[in-house]
């Protein structure tokens, strides 16, 4: 049989898991010191004394999260590890140990299996995770990818949802709406254009913010979360945790001059609410902003305020301004469901 | 809308966490002393000092490892977590944590999942489990369950497969076959009779045994698993990860005799291939087998000596005896793929 056309129904549950440990990094691949990964009933990992565990779980289901005809397996495999790091990024944490399961058809070539592990497995030593094992299982009829990934935080210090206070400034990181864009340019609802690949390659292969995370802590800041979601459904869940509203100027939310270009009528729908931008969102005393800002830039970041967090009259609140008029957030936003989803993208909008 | 007939996608995302969380007894929903649960990027849990992480996860696919009209949800509930919680038994660990993966149709009633949870948050208070949050997704055609448990053990001191040493004996808890026959009465391959509900009773709600594996722990067995898969597909993991061969009497291994009444031409493969029975199978000097042996029956756990620990020649093998005759278990045992498999009941055998 060519090795093309080798499918996982062609090959045991051992051989399968045999050739994926076999494509990891050593370092990816194993966990030190005589503790268990891949091959036991459990894996073990000693996190390093006082520290706490983080624990975030996030699954990616094809034709839901992901198009295989949209993505390449390398790309699939980074990004399922990459939405969670991000979840540990926005927690100030360092990830130390991912577990993943695997529901496949059986249908899957064997080599995309193979390049799925290759495209996590760059992405996990990048940043020091081990894959500790998970569970392969028949999907009857997707692709179904479910990581949970554990990292480690000095005890009590982690970055949290609940900690935004009257007066803080409301700042992302980095500009917002491209992997919209690009998941927009895959449903082809615009021409791609010489910018499109970069559109493309922010929704494929994002970059979570792990330096940045890791900056913000070590700078004392408390409140923070990954946009995932879209900056719309994901500030409500700082304002409703901590209590108190905010005001945001939408002229002043960071849009990359591509997505400007390529959607001369969607970019500010495309960074208010796209989702999957795994920038930061965070709240910041207006005094300590600009420090926080340069030491940013020092590690490629930049960071924008956009508003402002207020008390909050009966309810929490998220009052928009632009063009001199205000507007209060369809409340519906506070429960829009899941991350961008590929069926949204395929009936439009 | 009458309440029965509300269905997941009526509503929202938070709406229906809110729910879930509502069902769950308060130990189960809250990690202790300021640490976060359900409702962050990620939650965050402090391990007892000196100890080591243990970290195992399980998907239930519908219709591949679940029949929504052959299990309540209550009891699927308890089972999601009951095979993850057999997992963290086998390595001699507690169970701490546990993260939820929730893939929904949308066509699921919300009454449904929250039974679900029950189900899960009854088993999690008995152990001490506090199920700290997850992901809810879309899932095209199936519900999709993925648990990630976490635990805790001495460090350098977990029970694994790796530790079988020639003239130990191979050893078994409880009986083997019943959760298989279960299966196999829902399939309607026999008629139910009497004793058909405790058969039906372990297939749908498994009993994992953490009591026993802490006791294994404590008495210093160094090797064991659980039974997921089947003896003779399980049994094979040890052999090769120890590097030895064993010879099981298969007139010892311990059957019910519900299974035995039950499957008069099929109770022997039920106990020997069946799996999902979530038994330990350990291994142990025959020195030390008799007070372990009366140590667990206060535990109400049994322990049945089934073979022997022998060198192995070139590869391992797994020899069984029965009637003084004596064959080797095919190789294909050795990949043989998953637990017990709802296609492969309705396919008979």
């Amino acid at each position: 049989m060519d090795r093309d056309d080798l499918r996982v129904r062609d090959v045991g549950e051992f051989d399968l898991i045999d050739r994926v440990r076999a494509v990891l990094p050593d370092s990816v691949r194993a966990l030190r010191g005589g503790e268990l990964g891949i091959g036991d009933d459990a894996a073990i990992w000693q996190p390093t004394g006082g520290k706490a565990v983080v624990i975030t779980t996030d699954a990616l289901v094809e034709n839901v999260h992901f198009r295989l005809d949209w993505t390449d397996w390398a790309s699939l495999g980074h990004k399922m590890l990459a939405v969670n790091l991000s979840d540990i990024a926005a927690m100030g944490a360092r990830p130390r140990v991912a577990t993943v399961v695997l529901g496949l058809t059986g249908n899957e070539p064997v080599g995309g299996i193979e390049a799925l592990y290759r495209g996590a497995g760059a992405l996990a030593a990048a940043h020091d995770v081990v894959i500790a094992g998970g569970d392969v299982v028949k999907s009857p009829t997707g692709v179904t990818l479910a990581v949970t990934l554990l990292g480690e935080v000095a005890q009590g210090r982690a970055l949290r949802r609940d900690k935004a206070r009257r007066g803080d400034l409301v700042v992302v990181s980095g500009t917002l709406g491209a992997s919209a864009a690009g998941l927009a340019l895959f449903a082809g609802q615009v021409d791609q254009g010489a910018s499109g690949g970069l559109l493309v390659a922010a929704h494929l292969r994002p970059n979570p913010r792990l330096a940045l995370g890791n900056l913000l802590f070590d700078a004392g800041v408390t409140c923070a979360m990954d946009l995932s979601d879209g900056l719309l459904s994901d500030l409500p869940k700082i304002l409703v945790a901590s209590g108190v509203s905010a005001v945001v100027d939408v002229d002043r939310v960071p849009v990359s001059p591509s997505v400007r270009a390529l959607f001369p009528d969607r970019w500010r729908e495309l960074a208010l609410y796209g989702g999957e931008d795994y920038e930061l969102l965070l709240t910041v005393p207006e005094a300590r902003f600009e420090g926080l800002r340069q030491h940013a830039s020092e590690v490629g970041a930049t960071l924008t305020p956009i508003g402002r967090i207020v008390d909050r009259a009966r309810d929490s609140r998220l009052e928009l301004r632009t063009d001199g008029k205000t507007f209060e957030v369809d409340p519906g936003a506070f429960t829009r469901s899941g991350r961008v989803n590929v069926e949204d993208a395929l009936i439009g909008e």
